[in-house]
């Protein structure tokens, strides 16, 4: 186990009706002058706007409105929150969404209150010290950033899409009612859940032996999200499923999950840039290369990846040959994503082998010197060539 | 899934020479002068004190201290610390020890900035809206109140043990070195080991249902236990076993574990006039009474019972017969425990028949009104009379 220094300062309020705290807290807060962060119409339509609304109101907060954010939310959009903010002098920015949206509101927030550009905090040339307070309304259990210090931007100026990872942009509060989740359509319930499971996947993977607990905590949620994935696409309102999954997708990527231990994160970082060349849904993307990951990296500790295929999908095992197990457990979470409805080859996402040498060379690399991505097994861009073959 | 409000801002720094942190980060925390609170003489004997000192001294802190905590921390030296702290206009308090210590620490802090008497906290007749800031540096995983917002005080005056739950008191931070943890004797290890252990158990057993990701994240946290204790126990300085211990200690009682249900905690109740009595190590008592309390209660959601002994223990179903699955699953855990050294009668911690009438009725009722006590099966005094007599 590594040593580590592990806080979550968000605070959750989970359950039905639970929107209509969202005013009285913000004012708990402090909170006085409202950016209210959201996406294109499905709030309006679902009638969530509207309650979020009368319940500012109710409280007397000033409120000033910012729709449009996209999936991959755009830096050309937080540049132009953090000018509302500053001209209107606000305190506070509640984003009603999913992690776009949530994404988006934590670089306003950052950006409000830096005097250069917020992109310098996307690309490592300064650390955010401090943040207008950020909290959330979450609509679709996914990214998880409703609690993490997390925030992913693309720069439309060369599609370049960066994570900015600091402990200042934890969420002040989360407000998660499961039947806010109710009129997702089910192939973006379905790309959630697909993103979730690979937040837990990525921790999971790690090099660290004597991670025991971290071990079967991640178990528990994947289990947790496997066995709620099809309960909630065959009934779109089974709300102890939905709150399951919601729950799940918030743990996933609250950073408990991989106290001790040091994940990998080489397939989150390669997707970046997969949805940077066609805005492909994250957890689509995810949901074709990480069993390719898995393939492509297993003999590097065959051991873990039968825990996995023996833990979290109850495989059998072959003592005598650990890798049919492993292979089975792969096999088995391919066959759960295509369950979901996920793709499971890069020319189902319209991603053709004319693009796998630029999509290794713009990938992240976590080592600039050496080139490489991930930590499980540190990946050239000729190993991340390798693994979209496979995914091809 | 039932509504929850769940956060817990307690800041984990956690491994191999952690304790170096203490004071730049109590500088962080803008402390200056600081409370040092600790129990008897084994941190001097052990050299902690020594190494909680002189970081305390290289980051220019002002100490006072306060020893003398004893286990079932007392009312008086409570008041002792809340005196020191107005007299010397102390800014911070660092617990140095287990949970009675922290414990201590706790009642301090809220106590040192109320003007009443801090014993109203703990009836209920106030509820603390500030403290002073406590850390924590962890010597004895058990009590979990290194990151919990509860506090446990001894009133001797009439040998009233309550507790205080406020997210008040919260530690800011909490510095876990499994290395402190090297010299503590087994029964001690033993006796926290299974403090840990119930503190998981009693959310457990809930009679809410859906709570899936919950119950696994709770049978991945006991499981833990259960697979290092006797590592623990036969090699002290098993540094991997110790962290899992350790971590898992925190993880049980940090109130992630029951988000979305309510746990029981009759035993502890019941177990806190136990300890009352002759100052009998809580997870002894503990040890004792919670099989017992599963004997008496498993009627009430028989199903919940064959999930424990199935998921925790391993133990192979009889799906004909859930008795058998569930008396076997409750003999399990009395195994687990008599192989840690605990105790399995009352009569081994010296606590006979005559006392029963009176632990029932000193035991503090969730609901006065019917005078019973627990979730999973409120249980009235003759409830509570009857599972002492099968402990005894």
């Amino acid at each position: 186990m590594v040593n580590f220094d592990f806080k979550n300062t968000t605070r959750i309020i989970f359950g039905k009706g639970a929107v209509e705290n969202a005013g009285p807290v913000i004012k708990d807060y402090k909170g006085s002058k409202v950016l209210l962060h959201f996406g294109g119409g499905s709030i309006k339509k679902s009638g969530l706007y509207d309650r979020v609304k009368k319940s500012l109101a109710s409280a007397g907060l000033e409120v000033v409105e910012l729709g449009g954010v996209v999936p991959n939310p755009r830096l050309s959009l937080i540049k132009e929150g953090i000018k509302i903010c500053r001209e209107k002098n606000l305190d506070f920015i509640l984003a009603v969404g999913g992690g776009s949206v949530i994404d988006s509101a934590k670089g306003i927030g950052v950006g409000a209150v830096y005097d250069g550009d917020v992109w310098d905090f996307y690309t490592d040339k300064a650390s955010p010290k401090k943040t207008l307070p950020v909290a959330t309304i979450l609509t679709l259990p996914a990214a998880g950033s409703e609690s993490s210090y997390s925030s992913v931007v693309t720069n439309e100026d060369g599609a370049l899409k960066r994570p900015l990872d600091n402990d200042v942009i934890y969420p002040v509060f989360s407000i998660l009612d499961p039947e806010n989740t109710y009129s997702l359509p089910p192939y973006q319930t379905a790309c959630g859940i697909s993103d979730m499971l690979v937040h837990v996947i990525e921790r999971y993977f790690t090099r660290e032996l004597n991670v025991e607990l971290t071990d079967r905590l991640c178990e528990a949620t994947m289990k947790t999200i496997i066995a709620n994935a099809p309960k909630v696409l065959a009934k779109p309102d089974d709300y102890d499923a939905r709150a399951e999954i919601m729950w799940s997708g918030s743990v996933a990527h609250c950073n408990l999950l991989n106290t001790g231990r040091i994940g990998d994160w080489a397939s989150h970082m390669i997707e970046h840039e997969l949805s940077a060349v066609n805005d492909v849904a994250h957890g689509a993307g995810l949901a074709v290369l990480v069993p390719n990951w898995m393939k492509y990296n297993y003999k590097h500790d065959p051991q873990r990846f039968v825990q996995f295929a023996v833990r979290v999908f109850n495989i059998e095992e072959n003592f005598h040959n650990p890798e049919e197990t492993i292979l089975n457990g792969i096999q088995a979470l391919r066959n759960f994503f295509t369950s979901i409805g996920m793709p499971a080859a890069l020319k189902e996402i319209g991603i053709g082998e004319e693009y796998f040498q630029k999509i290794a060379e713009k990938t992240k690399k976590f080592d600039p010197k050496k080139g490489t991505v991930g930590n499980f097994n540190p990946l050239t861009n000729n190993d991340i060539v390798e693994i979209l073959r496979l995914s091809k």
